[in-house]
């Protein structure tokens, strides 16, 4: 065991903000404010950005009651950022933690954000600076190496079973084509939590598609129409991500936008979706056809968090700030117990493992018509949206017309 | 008073769904259950569509467990329709009603539904049909004339502050410009009703713009530009119903389709926010720019209905059948009393006066920049949404980083 390292230490929140992502942070903060080794905590505002710019909150001056309101308000209560640091912001990093005599440094965010801290550490081994660097889990997409599942994707694959769940009813009432684009670059887990929408056999979604298949329009359309001919309705996910044959997003075609880390904008946008409602209207021959892009509330959403995910969160930023203080640098991975009922552990893996790199949705979890998810994959989602609101359907016995 | 009439009676939801449309429709049923004057009680499935089919379901025949439970279920619970009878429909209709007895017919739905039950009782006065035709108000819009509010809207509105409560989270955090485009044709109550999302002096929406003004694009750029330069980000919220000077819709330019009550249709594309942000893009020279379209979920997302939103909806279901009952056709209007305490009453009126006419958002709600609401909407809204949830944020201590 690596000796612990008595000095400050400072906390910033990185790339999409999630439902939960302050969970972890204040997880991590009352943790520390534990810790004997640990003195100031500093937030860094806006991820490492803060740092350069020498904009830091004293998290120590925060009350309780301030830090709990907080772990329950959605989105990076410090502010996020996405930048990818290079050898020389490293320097400048390395320079300002120095001043602020900062020998923990703790980054909450994705497999960017990861790939973030794996850089700043190098970087302090190689210019042989002191600090240790923890990366804390988050993405509601689900897609973090090392992990069986996120702190974030459970919550936002609540509000996208939720949504679902309405829209399934919404397009039983006024029946037509209706089209849900969901959040995922380029793993389908969120998208995929759509069927824990269903009920009722003729619910919602009807059909499912993701990233990790290759989308063809043709057959889109075709899946469309035989389900609109057998139930005159039709609810279909789509992930944002869905891409050709070729591996080309689909939504490439008519967004421009690129960010550092070299990922193209896909939120934020309705384009893939009215795409989509156009395709069918045209080769599936269906007037009726709309349109949905969940956007952003789908990780910003209040109040409809999931339990289970809002105490891993919290759980994931504890751990990281007692890992630190034990051992080096690395990651907490969040890894389920085999057994029937539901229970997780957390470890300290190396940051290698889980930087930059996208974890995808195995095959197990995926049907073999590619339209659709395994009854594997609705086992292991459905512990972490936790319970889903009750859906009342009438029996309705028909009643005949005298003549 | 009218005598009360011994006969059966015929319910049937119209339009757009809401949230709590179900509420209404196990309002009635239970009243009508309580009525000696009614007999059996048919639900029409898909409005006035189920009656011309002969799609009936027998409504004495369900548990109160499960119409307790679809009453807290969103969307039309017995289907829904748009559709304008002709006075050949009317014929078939009374025929119909005729063969199964019915004298009492309720139709719950916005002023579409209204103008349909109005033709209806016009065609049945002419044709000497003696029927009973209650119209029971719903529309997330709130733009029935005579009520002060519609039940449906307090729900929406409740969806649409919690969304923007998120959207301005998730925008501090990573700034830029965001647009948000809200439901409601030609009255703004709904986009308006985003300003509840306001806890903090600069949380957004900073910028509101309703249909009931003219929507000028070199304005609404500069307008984003000045919130963007004072506060480095901007949350817009937008109606899709915003409209140029001459009154033509924004959204009109690219989505042609049209319902039977002469609509156009607005939701479910993306297309208005899309077009926003690139107005943005190229006018304010602003480069992250995202837009989302809340869309359906706005009256369909479970489990987060306003409280005294379903109370009404389901007295509005319940005054509709003692009204019809004891007197003739019409309408059951909410109306607000007078006073500081939050209370309202149910009043029987004519039909004509709610069926097909909008009522918009009074000029006491419009801000004179015609880009923001008053005080005086926020009163009038606030206790129609419920508590929204609280959000938390850091006092945000400064530190100084050392030289």
């Amino acid at each position: 065991m690596a000796q612990a390292v008595v000095g400050n230490m400072l906390i910033a929140q990185s790339g999409g903000p999630s439902m939960v992502i302050n969970q972890s942070l204040i997880g991590a903060v009352i943790e520390a404010k534990k810790q004997k080794a640990i003195k100031r905590i500093y937030g860094s505002l806006h991820g490492i950005k803060g740092i350069l710019e020498g904009k830091l909150i004293d998290l120590r001056k925060e009350t309780v009651a301030t830090l709990e309101a907080v772990a329950a308000t959605p989105s990076s209560g410090l502010g996020s950022v996405r930048k990818k640091p290079t050898p020389e912001d490293c320097v400048r990093i390395f320079a300002q933690l120095k001043r602020l005599d900062v020998r923990y440094f703790f980054y909450i965010g994705g497999n960017d954000s990861a790939e973030t801290v794996h850089i700043i550490h190098e970087e302090a081994v190689k210019n042989g600076v002191d600090i240790r660097c923890f990366h804390i889990p988050k993405t509601i997409d689900n897609d973090l190496k090392e992990n069986d599942h996120t702190p974030g994707f459970g919550s936002a694959a609540r509000f996208v079973a939720m949504a679902v769940m309405g829209d399934n009813l919404d397009n039983r009432a006024l029946p037509g084509v209706k089209i849900d684009v969901v959040m995922g670059r380029h793993a389908g887990f969120l998208t995929a939590a759509s069927a824990l929408a269903r009920v009722h056999p003729d619910d919602g979604p009807h059909l499912i598609y993701l990233p990790e298949r290759p989308f063809d329009v043709d057959r889109f359309a075709a899946d469309v129409q035989a389900v609109y001919q057998r139930l005159g309705r039709c609810v279909a996910v789509v992930s944002e991500g869905i891409a050709n044959a070729e591996g080309k997003a689909i939504a490439e075609t008519f967004i421009k936008e690129v960010d550092s880390h070299g990922n193209v904008q896909l939120s934020g946008s309705g384009a893939l979706g009215d795409f989509l409602a156009k395709v069918i209207k045209e080769k599936a021959q269906i007037s009726r056809v709309r349109a949905d892009t969940f956007g952003y509330l789908q990780r910003s959403f209040p109040a409809i968090a999931s339990a289970v995910d809002s105490k891993e969160a919290r759980r994931v930023g504890q751990e990281a700030v007692r890992q630190a203080v034990k051992t080096e640098s690395g990651s907490i991975a969040v890894r389920r117990k085999p057994g029937k009922a539901y229970q997780v552990y957390f470890e300290a893996v190396p940051l290698r493992n889980v930087a930059k790199e996208t974890r995808h949705m195995p095959d197990a979890f995926i049907a073999p018509a590619n339209n659709d998810v395994t009854p594997a994959f609705l086992a292991y989602a459905k512990p972490l949206l936790g319970p889903l609101p009750k859906i009342g359907r009438f029996k309705g016995v028909r009643v005949e017309v005298p003549a």
